[in-house]
């Protein structure tokens, strides 16, 4: 979801050390390196869940078992983190697979996921929930990601799906609100508008957000789908959206009714509340396919459901919208785009995450509010603030790094990314401690060559005097010629000037 | 409209490119032409609506008739485009005199028209709408550009009518909104206070939006009329507003009740509505004054209003809305500012521009929704949103090319600009070609001296190894001296050395 | 309230000629001093409204007085201004009473004020209206401060309460507008939260802002209590908040049923107001608390409290709205900032703030008409809005000067930096006229070096030629050495442009 979405201004804010970074040939060689493949590079770049005990090659039962996890772990990575193999293959087939793999990725992208596997899967998880919706899903990111084709944008971001996420979201819950029931077909014609709007409105803003090094996350979806919700409204003829009114009595809360089982429930629910499915397996689904790509993004979208669940409860509101995942799907997104997305993973970050998800479950229920005297959804608008909020944050502490928006990827590169970064620091202070010496040593010698020139302009001065003698001596005028040198007052001999001027060009 | 509210910071972000054609006198040459005038300037210079064959000046005929639309072409130059000789002319009378020409101009920039001429005739317009609106309107205008002098603004700004035209449209949009009826004296107050604020705003938003290198299209008029609506409201003693509320029943749309010439008479009143009229001779009246600027502007004022009307029929808006024009105003404003004012005018911008103008009505049905809820008018919230949003969009092609804000001028005279910069463009490549190919040439002059100067070492070497034995012969101590001047390491011959730095020098 | 909310980008926007100042000992020396205790600097640094005679020291009953008045003004400076030398002293102190002294600074910053003795006041003040909102305030901005310790912002800024004025609001306006009355003990928890919030949604704004060099107001305060109140709204079980409504009808406003003597009060009531307060003895507590630090301060917030009033008053607002000081508190604010804080107080710059604190109430109305359809109080939104539209503003005249961010203290401070400044480039000037005849100066002399070096330069050819001469009856190859001199072209003489190099090396 982030990442390309940088024009030139952006890189004005990338820091030095980064861009010393990129061009380490190091940094590189993993970059090109798929996920799971780095059992032989440091331990930095392993994902922690697996444990891995390689430390004693010499018994060769474990050297076998070794291989075959050497080799399990080749194949995992093959379909794990961004498919980066996978993507190389496809930039040299034929077009349409290629805009198929973007439409994937771009399904994927929502949760910040650059997987075209994990799009499969979500897409599965989709025509569980509803035909109808699945398909608009398809045409608006199909056509988002065409209209970016056509305004020539960045070939990378699209490729990535970075242009095709706002327009799954477009056209899923342009149908999902839809007043006129499923199979309606005209709902196509604003659903392809809409989402060909989708890469103007992200160019725009990417442009204002790039000043600030922050993605456009899923604006562009909530600008659009509110744009038409609220342009047609609820009594139109032919577009009509769902009645959405502001809540004018209090609920009836009584916790003797409380349902355990649909509370747990409302977790993968939650998940599934990001594409607008209630279904709780289509839930499970996403909640697999995010753990295909990333395990650390698996995990904080739970969470993030979770913390979504337990705001709800504390600031009373109706168990019905708890049960049906609307206090959730922000915080799931927030969730992960602080922890470990777009901030390096440590556990400084974790509390960070967590607390931006009970932010986001505060301010869902405000905006929920405000929304609805317009009759319109919250969209996805609670997750875009509290994660921008959180994203504009500036501490005094290193543990909470902020990556720059071009090197973000999923949240185990961006760890390695941020340890790397670290080790540089590190190696960078050591060598600077050996400059340092090394600068004395230099001192040295710089004090070592003034000796010698200040030597050699001794026998300079005796070499001219001696010829001037000479020279004297032979009836020339030679008074005249050392009096001119002299009066030029900065310079006394200038054979010695002219060693010093090519003395500094060398320097 | 645009052009001169550019701080500082705009400078920034023009690109090395255009400060190259600024400072190139041909340039500053056409600028300083009037726009009919000419005819003997290239192609390029030429309204493209004038056909002329002009290229066989042998026979006398032609060449009286050539005489003849030379002449007629000056004197039609000294009253179309943005009328410089005119306002040149101006710069010299008294200052009231230059007052009523930069209200006048204020009047025309609502359109982005800066031509006084075209500005006499909008009054026209208005005073045949009502009376006591243009009286409000001049009003305004006047007000707005005195508080611009008082702040002490760019002078060059309020001479074009920059100050003035949110003046305008505050003053006009007060009076018709007001509930008191026309000829309530009172409502001047309020009135000349708002007014007054327009500059003060306008330089705030100039702040913000030349960052990103914007102009403030007629955010100042949006934000001081709905603020002075809201503070007051439909209940208010002294200025009460005509009561809007938001839509709460189907509306009646049956398509057999269609009146085909209301619609078609739906285009000029479109453009009048951009002033607050509802009159079709009055909107009749804008478009002619239009067409004596700009014709490329005027074709895309109508251009706009018909996709304004088209849009409106399609998401099933009530027909009367249609009629009053209410869809078409604001898209009157954006397919302007797109096609060919902010951007070079190429097929692709026209194309951009007519999608703009769709989105643009999109987004003028979505926000006179939500500003009903609050008891307000759209005003031209839609076309300042929508036009901002294209003119931040990034692509990767050349044809659509955004004028930097300071060459922003009326369409043909933007298009000279871009062709001249395309020409220059070519010129430099063309220039780089030569420059290659003369470089080659110095690289083998440089290694010609270099040559001489490796001849010249060597004779040097020759002469002091004969100066050093004969001196030698002498009985002085050259050993030394040639021993720490090898110390030096970096240079052997020091004469040598010398040429060299001077060599550097030069180069 | 504002000064230290500056990350490194404003760094780019101070001007030249502030880091000029600052780089002055000067500068850094009145810097160091409190505020009166400047008796013997020049008499731009005296308060304007302490009128001094001491230019007759030769009387000894005078000396008497003089000493006993300087002996009262230090006394003065120790707890008016910023109160620098205590803070000073803190910074030795148990980090418990450096927290409370940051907690009392904080509550004093909301009126712009750093000056815990203002604090104390001001919380005594609170206590006379209500001991659970003065609870609720204390814990609001402990919990901020805290916050931001645990965040590592600016040390500096923590110390001069910037982290602490948005908690108090947030913790007296929670308890204000909740509906569950006082000592509703769960109130504590939503409070604590939100205050804690706070720095994070100061620190987010500030990184927006200073992009403009724009301070972030109370702007988090704002965010944070709609958000809360909105969250919850007026059916909540746990946390219900006032009911509040858009008008509907017309406000029964008989003139001759107005009350002067409540009219008058509203002053006071409108300053209380800025802190929820509708007592007229806190809001008469809260302007001695001003007047302590700062004189002008006060006189404004009285003036902005005045202009509100009357602007309620023509905009038929109705009677009981401004009584109890709903028009004042807003203007109080705005007319503080502009008038002496953040712009040098001039003549000018008193017209403005009254102009601004004028459209801070018309803002103040519109808003509360807004937020009233979410159920939302105004809260200071308003005087965010205006203040920050006319720290916007740019003017061609000197006379309105806005300070660099960092330089913001209290407007005697300011106004004596403006004059340092002014003093400085009035230096300058006079200067560049020395410079000017200096560099003449220079000129002439150049020219006689230039005139030795053509001197030296015929010596030395003349040298040349005989020691080429001698060297040529020796029967060596010379002339060969001279026509590859010659071959290089720039250069005729070798050992007159070693000279040249040296010089240019000197310049």
């Amino acid at each position: 979801m982030p990442g390309s979405h940088c024009t030139k201004d952006i890189h004005k804010n990338i820091s030095c050390s980064t861009s010393a970074a990129c061009s380490s040939p190091a940094t590189t060689f993993t970059e090109l390196q798929p996920l799971m493949a780095s059992h032989d590079l440091p331990p930095e770049h392993d994902n922690s869940q697996l444990d891995r005990k390689e430390k004693d090659p010499e018994r060769p039962g474990a050297r076998c078992l070794q291989t075959a996890r050497a080799r399990f772990l080749k194949g995992v990575s093959y379909f794990s983190g961004d498919m980066k193999v996978f993507g190389k293959w496809m930039e040299k087939q034929f077009i349409l697979l290629q805009l198929l793999d973007w439409v994937l990725r771009g399904a994927a992208q929502v949760m910040f996921v650059n997987n075209p596997l994990s799009g499969l899967i979500i897409f599965a998880g989709l025509i569980l929930q509803n035909y109808w919706w699945a398909l608009n899903g398809f045409v608006g990111t199909l056509f988002a990601t065409i209209s970016a084709l056509i305004l020539q944008q960045n070939r990378g971001a699209i490729a990535a799906g970075l242009y095709g996420y706002n327009g799954i979201l477009v056209g899923l819950l342009m149908a999902v609100f839809s007043n006129k029931g499923d199979w309606y077909w005209w709902l196509l014609l604003p659903n392809i508008f809409m989402s060909m709007m989708c890469p103007i409105v992200s160019s725009a803003l990417a442009s204002i957000n790039s000043r600030w090094d922050l993605p456009v996350f899923t604006l562009p979806f909530n600008i659009l789908v509110c744009l038409h919700m609220v342009a047609t409204g609820h009594f139109n003829h032919y577009f009509p959206q769902v009645l959405i009114q502001p809540r004018s009595e209090l609920a009836n809360i009584t916790w003797a009714e409380i349902d355990v089982a649909q509370l747990f429930m409302s977790v993968p629910v939650g998940v599934g509340q990001v594409y607008g499915c209630d279904n709780p397996w289509t839930g499970g689904i996403f909640i697999i396919s995010l753990f295909i790509s990333s395990p650390i993004t698996c995990a904080h979208a739970v969470l993030g459901s979770a913390v979504g669940m337990v705001s709800g409860l504390a600031l009373a509101a109706p168990f019905g919208d708890i049960y049906f995942g609307l206090w959730g799907y922000n915080c799931v997104l927030a969730c992960i785009a602080i922890g470990g997305m777009f901030y390096a993973l440590t556990w400084q970050v974790h509390l960070l995450a967590i607390t931006c998800a009970f932010f986001c479950a505060y301010l869902g229920s405000a905006i929920a509010n405000i929304m609805s005297t317009f009759g319109l959804p919250a969209c996805t608008w609670p997750f875009c603030l509290s994660a921008l909020t959180f994203l504009l944050l500036t501490t005094g502490t290193s543990k909470i790094f902020k990556l720059p928006l071009a090197k973000v990827n999923y949240p185990e590169k961006n760890l390695g990314y941020f340890w790397k970064l670290k080790k540089q620091e590190k190696l960078k202070k050591a060598e600077k401690e050996n400059n340092e010496s090394e600068e004395q040593k230099k001192a040295i010698e710089n004090e070592m060559i003034l000796n010698e020139k200040e030597q050699l302009r001794l026998e300079l001065e005796q070499f001219d005097e001696k010829r001037a003698a000479s020279e004297a001596s032979e009836g020339k005028n030679d008074e005249t010629y050392v009096e001119g040198v002299e009066q030029q007052g900065t310079e006394e001999i200038r054979h010695d000037d002219l060693i010093e001027v090519t003395v500094a060009d060398n320097a």
